[in-house]
């Protein structure tokens, strides 16, 4: 089995280094606060260039960009594959692309999706030269089975990575406030949560209507439009108000449906604001 | 079986007067523009006042708030029921039930969650006084199976929709966002669609999650911390930014994190965002 080098020993970098040393891969592991990593089934580096020179394939996955950039060797890297697993802007996974090829290391950019590792549930996407992700994707395979090679831009497993999180991050900021605004309406949080179960479980099939009418660009307004929407709102955001709440993310989100109004495409179906 | 009146004949009025006729309730309508309903299985009345006199219930289901006051008679609804599935806030339905209660007029306030009416899809709420409810449970039973009494207070169904549709449309307005900076990263619609259902796919758990954490007054930051959300959304503005594309709902949510951050809550789980 190829042996494989993981950087980084935090939550996630340790699943990492688990998931690779049970699927018989000889492990070598390495962080920047020593001590971390000694539970292993994996040898655990002095140095990071120690680390990178045990394996053809090195995988990092660390705080943010910047520590990215402070743990790599580029000089024990010349010749061998990084995949980078740390998350960041398409900007930044673009930047070390350059960075990787102007050295001479085969960079491929990856997600993990939903933060599982290993197993069927595990949703990995990765970008970058194809030859890189042809050479380690049985190795890769150890993280999860459903691998998603997404093409040669470093950038697109990033850009994936920040659109689907644009939707979880603002769903959920609206899942929490929903829980409060119904607090400050004497509902009940178990009492509540049935409900809102069933309100968000509308939102794969409106995916899929987003999509198709995007696909479409016909934007019809049966269901519902952009006027109505602006009307719920309102009263939404009345009762908001009426509680003391902050009401700053709803009157963006209203603000963004009166510009479409004013744009003239009030009658349209709430889809029409998926393009400019 | 007990004759039922609809005042008002939009798409969900129709709706509505169809379930009652279906169900063989002698059914009369009305609309203030006249010519609509002639196609309906149901008696179409000259004026409100005759309509109302024509059954021990009437439902009225019109544009706003502002319309429901209009085609009200008072007179004519005295002794009898009157159920307003308008829709509006909690302050809304307190204000009528207080008109129904001074003209000895039987008020329930009803919500019809998703839309859909008749049938086991159907979900409707109502609140108000509970002998009129147990009065016409059954004639309502028309309009959906799983028909929800919530309490005496009449603002409590508007209350409960109030709070499903920040949770709704604030999460929609992510997706819609979501699709624009895929498309921005040159992601198909299609292509994205498939990712973006997972990720709405985690949210009904989640949502038990909050309940659970809000139940128990503990917000355990061991899967995710307010502190982390906060630097995975500088991560997602940046990439907006970069793109030319409007910020100011992610900035709204962002503000909102910063503040319970600087509240002493970075290292709580985000579901500390869902109390004061």
């Amino acid at each position: 089995m190829t042996p494989v080098t993981v950087l980084g020993l935090g939550p996630m970098g340790r699943a990492l280094a688990t998931a690779f040393a049970a699927a018989s891969h000889p492990t070598t592991v390495w962080n920047r606060t020593p001590g971390k990593g000694d539970d292993l089934d994996a040898t655990v580096a002095d140095t990071a260039a120690d680390a990178i020179a045990a394996s053809p394939l090195t995988i990092v996955c660390v705080l943010d960009h910047e520590a990215v950039r402070s743990v790599l060797d580029a000089d024990a890297l010349t010749g061998r594959a990084l995949v980078n697993l740390t998350g960041g802007s398409p900007q930044q996974a673009r930047e070390m692309a350059a960075w990787a090829a102007g050295h001479g290391i085969g960079y491929l950019d990856g997600v993990l999706l939903n933060g599982i590792v290993g197993g069927p549930e595990a949703a990995l996407l990765f970008s970058g030269p194809y030859d890189v992700y042809q050479a380690h994707r049985i190795t890769l395979a150890a993280l999860g089975e459903n691998g998603t090679y997404l093409g040669e831009d470093p950038g697109r497993a990033a850009g994936f990575n920040v659109s689907l999180l644009d939707l979880f991050w603002t769903s959920m900021s609206g899942v929490v406030h929903a829980f409060r605004l119904g607090a400050a309406e004497n509902i009940a949080a178990t009492e509540f949560a049935g409900y809102a179960k069933v309100m968000a479980g509308l939102l794969p099939e409106l995916i899929d209507v987003v999509a198709e009418h995007v696909t479409a660009n016909h934007f019809p307004g049966d269901a519902s439009t952009i006027a109505s929407a602006a009307a719920i709102l309102d009263d939404v955001i009345t009762t908001v108000q009426a509680n003391g709440l902050d009401d700053s993310v709803l009157s963006a989100v209203r603000s963004a449906v009166r510009q479409a109004i004013d744009a003239g495409h009030g009658s349209a179906g709430f889809t029409r604001l998926a393009v400019p």
